[in-house]
C-alpha cells in the first residue's frame, strides 16, 4: 500500500506482529457499508464518475455477499480488514478500485468501523439486559409473596420476599442499560472525513456520509476524531459493571443451590456434573459468569493503559482497542443471555426459604421498632432486644420462645402483643416504606421497571 | 453500639483493622446534613417530639460548627464518622440522642453520605473541566493561525494549526464532562429509608428527606439501595478517562518543552529544577499528571474487584468504596486544575512550530490530492508521490526542491501550479472539510464548545 | 534548591501538586540512614573533612531522634522528605550542610530510600505470613481428625478433614513468602552513586555505602538504577496474591460462620454487630480482608500503568511509586495479622461439620472406585453410581439407604462390603495418596511446612 | 460424561457458554503426555493390565500424531480438550478407554496440563529475553563510544554513551528472566494424583508420574493443588513487567526515529507507511509493543479478579485462567522477539546524537563538581553554576561561550582549566563511578551480563 515510499519488502516478522486481520475481520460488514457510503458521496460531490461508482458499488456488494456467506477468501498478506476488502475490490473491479481511498485514511476508516460495531454492541447488550429484566420481573411477580431471609454480611438479617430480592437485580440492570445507552449516544459521531489527521483538501460532504451510515453527527475535530477511543473505554467499563452485577447474581445462584442453603435447584439441563465424582451437580454457568467478570475488568484496564500517555494523533497502539472491546462486549452479551436462561429455569424451594426466614432472630429489629412505637428511644430499644438475643442464644432458645413475662422483664413497654411479631407474613406487610419487600412495593417496582424498559426501547429505536 | 448483643469488648486489633474514621471523616458535613433531614422527618411523621427534635437539631448544628472549625475532637474509639457524630450528640444532647437512629441503619446512612459527596465531586470536576476548556479555547483562539505539523506515530504528518490541536482536548474534556454529568444523574437517588436492608416498619416519609437533601428521587429497592456502589465505579471510571486525557496532554507538554521539539517553554514559576544538575528545567506538573493516570485506573480496578462476587445485600467489603472513590475524584480535580494553570502560562514558540511544519514532506498528501483533482486515481497518485518522497530522501533533497520537470516526469498531470502547494498558510486554508484545522473550522469548534459549556452549566444548575 | 537556575518563585498550586511530603515522610529513617552512610563515605574518600563530617553526622543523629520522637517540625515548604531533612540539617549544622549532597541526586537518593523500605516491608510481611502459617498449622494439628465435606463448585464433594483444609492455606502462604523473599533478593541492590542519571565525576566508593546500608550489591547501570521501579511492581504483585489468598480464606470464614453452614463461630471479641438490627453478629474482619484484595490489585495496576511508556531515565511520574507500594504492603501486613488473630480464636463446630459430611452423596466416588478395584472400568463405574445417585434423589432417599440387592442390581461387582463404605472415618483413612486428607498426610504436610518456615527464616536472617 | 447422574441433555446455550475447547485445544500435547504418564503408572501399580495399557498408549500415540499433523477432527460436542481426547480414545481403542480416567479428575488433569504449558512458556520467554539481551549487548559494544545526551524528564541531562543507554535495558531483561525462572521453579509441581479435591482411595504412584512428566515435585495438599492458580498470576505479572520494559524501549525507538530527535532510522523492511500520506514512515512495531503492554496488565487483572473471594476448592471460574495466561505469554514472547529484530536492524545516527550531546548545558553538573573538587560546598557550587546557566539562557549564549573571567566572576575557584570541561569524550571518561557510562563500565556491564546469561541458561537446562 506504501510501496512507493518504502522500497523494501516488509520483514515477515513485522508483518505478523502488526497484522490485525484475525481480530478485525468481524468489522467486515461495517467496513463495506462505510466504503459504499463513502463512494456514493464521492460520486455526489463529483470526485468520481457515475460509472466508476457503479462498478465500485457493485463490487462492494459482491464482497459483502462473499463475506456474509463465508465465501470470501482471506490472503496471508491481508494485514487488516481494510486492505483485505481493498485487495478484493481490485480483483473484482480492476484499477477503478484505486479511487475509493480518495479523501480517506485507514485512520478515519477504522474509527468509523469501530463506532458502527460499538453502537450495535451497545444495542445488543441493552436488548439482552431488557430480556434479563423481563425474566427477573416475571419470576419476581411469581415470588412476590415468597418469604425468605435477607442477608447482610451473609448473616440472616430481616425477612424479605424473593420477589423483592430479584428486583434488586432489575434495578442494577436498568442502570446498566442506561449507561450503555448514554455511551451509545456519545459514540454516535462519524469520524470519516477526518482523513489521517488533518481533514482533506477535497470537497467531501461529511454530513451525507453521516446520514447514510446512521450517525447522529459528524466529529468536530479531525485530530480528536482519529485518536479518540473514549467510546471503547466507556463501553468496556459499562460492560465491566454489567459483569460485576452478573457475578453478584451468580454468587447467589451458587449459594442458593448449595446443600447448605437449598433455596433453589437447577434443572439437569442447566447443570453440569463431574468427570470423577458421580454425585456432583454444579452451577457452572453461574461460576463462569462470576469468573468472567475478571476478564472484562481486565479489558477495561487494557484500554485505559493502552491510551495512557499517547500524544496526538493516531498511534498504532490504538489498534489494540479491538481485542479488548470485542472481548468485553462479547462476554457481557453471552453472560447476560446465559444468566437469563438460568433465571428462567431456576426452581425455587419456597419451603426452604420460609424455613430459613423462620429463624426468630430476623425479627429482632421488629421488636426494637415495636418499642420505638411505644416511646422507647431507639438506641435503648436496640440494647434491650440485643440483650435478649444474647441471652436466648446462650440458653439455646429463640426469641419466639420467650414468655410475655420475660419480654416485660426486659422492658415494661412490651405487652402480650409482642408475641404477634413472629408472624412472618405480617412482618413483611409491616415493612411499608417505599422500596420495601412487600407486595405493594413490588407492584410499584414492577410498574417502574416496565416504564424503564419502554424508555430504553424508545432510545434504542430513536437512532442508528 | 451493639454491646447488648455482643458481650465482650472488641479486640483492639479488630477495631483498628475495621476502623474507617481516617478516611470517612471528610463525610462529616454530609453526615450531619443527612441526620438533620432525617430528624426533621421523624418529627414531621410524629416519631419524635418537637422538643426532642429541637434539642437534636441544635446539637447537630453545634457539631457541624465544630467539624467545620476543626474544633471537633475525634476519639480513639470512634470507628467511623457516623459513630463519632452520634457519640458527640450524646455528649451534647444527652439521652435524647438515642432517638436519632430511629428507622435508620448505618447501611443506608453511609450510602446517603457517599452519594451526597459523590454528587458534589462530580460537580466540582465538571467545573474544573469547564475551566480547562475555557482556558484551552482562549489559547486556541490566540493560536488559530499558528501553523504546526500534526503528528501520527510521532512522525510529522500534515500541517495543522496549534489552535486546532488544542481544540482536540476541548472535545475530550466535553465528553468527560458529559460522562460525569450522566453519572451524577444516576447517582442522584436517596437511599435513606432503606434501613439495613429491608426498609422499616415505621412510617418514614422518604420523599421529604429526598427533597430536603436535594435528591431527585428515592431508591426503589431497599436491598439494592444499601449494596449498590455503581455510582462509585461509574465516577471512578469517568475520572480514569479524565486522567488518561490529562496524560495525553501532559505527554505533549513534555514533548513540546523538550530541546528537540522546542515548541513551548514553561515560565520558571511552573517548572522545577534538579537537586544535582544546575542546568535542568523540568515540566514536573505534566509528568505527575501523566503518572497519576495510573492511580485512578487502579482506583477503578479496586472498586470493581471489591464488588465482584458479593451476594446481596450490604457486606463490609463495601467500606472500601471510600478510599478508592475519594482518591479518584481528588486526583482528577487536582490534576485538571493544575493543568489548566499550566495551559494558561505555557509560552508557545510559533517560530519553532512553523519551522517544523516547513518540512515539505508534510505536504506530500496535498500533492497526491492535487493529482486526484486532475483525474488520477488516488492509489496511483499516492504511489507517484511516494516514489518522489523516497527519491528526494535518498538524494538528501526535499519535495520543495523538485523542478516542474521532475514533477512532470513523475506524472504528466503535474504542471507548474504544483509549486504553489508549498505555501503553508494556503495548505491550511485548503483543508476545508468540517472538523479541519483552519480558522473557519476553529471558529465553528469554538462556537460549539461554548454551547456545550452552557449546556453543562445548565445541567449542573438544574439539580442538587 | 534550584533558585540559581530558575529565577521565579514556584506557583503555590504547582508546589501543592508536586509535593510528596505527606506520603514520603515515612521514609525519614531510611533517608537519614542513607545520608549518614553517604557522609561517612565522602569523608573516607576525602571529599569532606573529618570535622565537617562529624558536624553533619551529629546533626543527622539529632534529626533522627527528632523524627522518631515526633519532635521534628515539618515546614509547609518541605516538598519531600529529602528537602525537609536537608533544610533541618542547615538549621542545625549551618553552611557545612551544603556538602552533604556532593555526588548525590534526589534520583538515586529516593531510589535508595525506597529500596530500604521495600526490603523491610518484605521482611515484615514474610514474618506475618510465617505467623499465619504457624497459627494455621496449630489449628490443623488440632483438627487433623475433624471430618468435614470438601466442596467443589460449592457443592459437597468428598470427605476431608478440617486439618487438611486449613493446610491448603499454609501451602498458599508458603508460596507467598517465597515470592516476597525472591522479590527482596532482587530489590537488594544499592542505587546510590548513580547520581541523577550518569554517575559522577567524583571518586565515590559505592561498595562502602552498600556495605554500610546492608545492600548485597550495587547497581550496575546508572540509568537503570534511577528509573527502575521493578521492585515496587514485583512486591505489589506479590502482595496482590497474598490478598487474593486472604480473600479466599475470608470467604470461607464468612461461609462457615453463616447460619446455613454453621461450621464455626466467632467469639464476640472478634465479631461486630449492627447499628440497627439487634440480632446481628458479623465477620467484618473477614469481609474487609476480602474487600481489600481489590485495593492491592488496584495498586499493582497503578504502578504498571504509571511505568508504561516512560522513556529513560528518571521521570517525575516515578514519584507515584510511593502511595501505591506503601498501600499494598500496609494492607497486606495488616490483613495477614488480623486474619491470624481470627484463625487463632475461631471456634469450630466439629459436630456441624461431621453432620454435613455425613451426606452419603460425598461417598459416591468411593463407590465408583470400589468398582474399579473389582475390575470395572472407571467410566462404567462412574455411570453406574451416577444412576444410583439420580435414582435415590428422585426417591428422596440416600445412597446409604440402598440395600445390598439394590447395589447388586446396579452392578454385579457390588457385594455386601459396599455397605461399609459409609463409615466416614474409614473413608478418610482410605484416601492414602500423598497430599490427601488423612492424618498421615497431615503429619507429612506439617513437617514439610516446618522445614519451609525454617528455610524462610534463614533467608530472612541471611541479609540486610 | 455425567449422563448417569444428570438425566437431561444439557441446554445448547449452556454448552456453548461453558465450552473451553477454542482456548484449551493448544493444551493437546500436554494432555496426551499427561495421559500417557498416568496410564503407565496405572499399569505399574496394577490398576490396569499390560494389554489394556498397550492399547491405550498406542491410541494416545495415534491421537498425538493426529493432533500435531492437524488431522485430529474436533466435534461440536467436545467441551474441552480432555473430553475431546477421551472421545477420540474411545473411537480408536473402544471400551478399554474407560479405564484411563481411573483415579483422575479433570480438576487435577487440567492443572497438570496448565503447569506443563506454563513451564514451557516461561522457558520460551526466557529464551527470547536472552536473545534480546544478546542483541542489545552486541549493539552496546558497537556503540560504547557513541556519545549522546541522557535525559531526565525528557530534558537533556548529562552526556552518556549509547552503549550505556542500551545496557539499561539489558539490566531490565535480566531481572525479567530472573522473575520468570523463579516463577517456573514455583510452578514445577505436579498436581496429578489430587483427584477432584481429596486425593484417591486407589494406590496411585504420584512420584512416578512426576518423574515421567519432568516435574521436580508433587503437590503436598490436594485441595490446594486443584484450586491453585498462583503460577498463572505470577507468570502473567512477570509478563506484564516484561511488557512495561518493552513499552519503555518502544517509546525510545519512537522518540529516536522522530524528525525532532533524528537519533535513529528504521530500515524500510521494519517500518510501515500510510494509506493516505505518501510521506510517512512509521515505527509501528514499537508502537504496538507499547500498546500491548496494556493487554498484559489487563490479563494480570483478569486473573487476580477471577480468583478473588473463591472458596476452596475447584470452582469453574478457574477455567478463565487459560485465555488470560495464554494471551500474556503469547504477547510477551511475540513482543520480545519482534523488538529483538528491530534492535538488530535499527540504524543509529551517531552524528545526530553527538550534536545533541554538544549542548553545553549538559556539562553544568561537571562545572559544579569541578568546584567541589576545589573546596566549594556542593549546594553553593550548584547555585553558582545555576545562575550562570540562567544568565547565558537569557543572553541566548551557552556555557561554552563564557570567558574565563566570567567564570571567575561567578566563583574565584574557577580558573582557565574550566574551559577544558567542554570536551565531550573527556566528560564521559570523567564519569568513573562503577555503573557509569564510559567504556570501562560498559565492559564490566557486558561481562556481568554474560555471566547472567550463562546462569539463566543453566537454570533453564537444569529442569524439565
Amino acid at each position: 500500500m506504501w510501496s512507493g515510499r518504502l522500497g523494501a519488502e516488509t520483514s515477515p516478522l513485522v508483518e505478523r506482529y502488526t497484522s490485525s486481520i484475525d481480530v478485525d475481520r468481524r468489522l467486515a460488514p461495517d467496513d463495506v457499508a462505510g466504503s459504499r457510503a463513502h463512494a456514493a458521496m464521492l460520486r455526489d460531490v463529483g470526485l468520481i464518475g457515475a460509472a466508476d461508482h457503479a462498478a465500485i458499488d457493485a463490487a462492494l456488494g459482491q464482497i459483502d455477499t462473499e463475506l456474509r456467506s463465508g465465501a470470501f477468501r482471506f490472503d496471508a498478506a491481508d494485514e487488516d480488514i481494510h486492505s483485505a476488502v481493498e485487495r478484493r475490490l481490485f480483483e473484482i473491479a480492476g484499477p477503478v478500485a484505486g479511487v475509493l481511498h480518495t479523501g480517506r485514511s485507514r485512520n478515519d476508516q477504522v474509527a468509523t468501523d469501530m463506532r458502527l460495531a460499538a453502537k450495535r454492541a451497545c444495542a445488543d447488550i441493552v436488548g439482552a439486559l431488557l430480556a434479563l429484566q423481563t425474566s427477573l420481573m416475571r419470576r419476581a411477580g411469581e415470588e412476590a409473596d415468597t418469604v425468605m431471609p435477607s442477608y447482610t454480611h451473609l448473616q440472616r438479617a430481616q425477612p424479605v420476599t424473593l420477589g423483592h430480592h430479584l428486583l434488586a437485580y432489575v434495578a442494577m440492570a436498568e442502570r446498566d442499560a442506561g449507561r450503555l445507552l448514554d455511551a451509545r449516544t456519545r459514540c454516535d459521531v462519524l469520524p470519516l472525513g477526518s482523513g489521517a489527521v488533518a481533514g482533506s483538501t477535497l470537497p467531501l460532504d461529511r454530513g451525507a456520509v453521516a446520514t447514510a451510515l446512521g450517525f447522529a453527527a459528524s466529529s468536530r475535530n479531525s485530530m480528536d476524531a482519529v485518536s479518540d477511543r473514549d467510546f471503547a473505554v466507556e463501553i468496556a467499563a459499562a460492560c465491566a459493571l454489567v459483569m460485576v452485577h452478573a457475578s453478584r447474581l451468580a454468587e447467589e445462584i451458587v449459594l442458593w443451590t448449595s446443600a447448605e442453603f437449598g433455596f433453589a435447584v437447577l434443572p439437569d439441563t442447566h447443570a453440569t456434573g463431574s468427570s470423577l465424582m458421580p454425585n456432583k451437580k454444579n452451577a457452572d454457568v453461574a461460576e463462569l459468569a462470576r469468573g468472567r467478570a475478571g476478564r472484562v475488568v481486565g479489558d477495561t484496564v487494557a484500554l485505559l493503559t493502552m491510551l495512557k500517555g499517547l500524544p496526538l494523533a493516531y498511534n498504532r497502539d490504538l489498534q489494540e482497542d479491538k481485542s479488548a472491546l470485542f472481548d468485553a462486549v462479547d462476554t457481557a452479551l453471552a453472560t447476560i443471555t446465559a444468566l437469563t436462561e438460568v433465571i428462567d429455569v431456576l426452581e425455587f424451594d419456597r419451603g426452604a426459604m420460609r424455613r430459613a426466614a423462620s429463624d426468630p432472630d430476623v425479627l429482632a429489629t421488629d421488636a426494637a421498632e415495636y418499642l420505638v412505637t411505644r416511646g422507647v428511644a431507639f438506641r435503648e430499644a436496640h440494647a434491650v432486644v440485643g440483650r435478649l438475643v444474647r441471652r436466648v442464644h446462650e440458653q439455646r432458645r429463640t426469641l419466639a420462645d420467650l414468655s410475655v413475662d420475660e419480654w416485660r422483664d426486659a422492658s415494661p413497654a412490651f405487652d402480650e402483643s409482642v408475641l404477634q411479631l413472629f408472624d412472618l407474613d405480617a412482618a413483611i406487610s409491616r415493612r411499608r416504606t417505599p422500596g420495601g419487600p412487600n407486595r405493594e412495593s413490588i407492584d410499584a417496582q414492577l410498574a417502574a421497571a416496565r416504564r424503564g424498559i419502554e424508555q430504553a426501547r424508545a432510545r434504542l429505536d430513536s437512532s442508528g
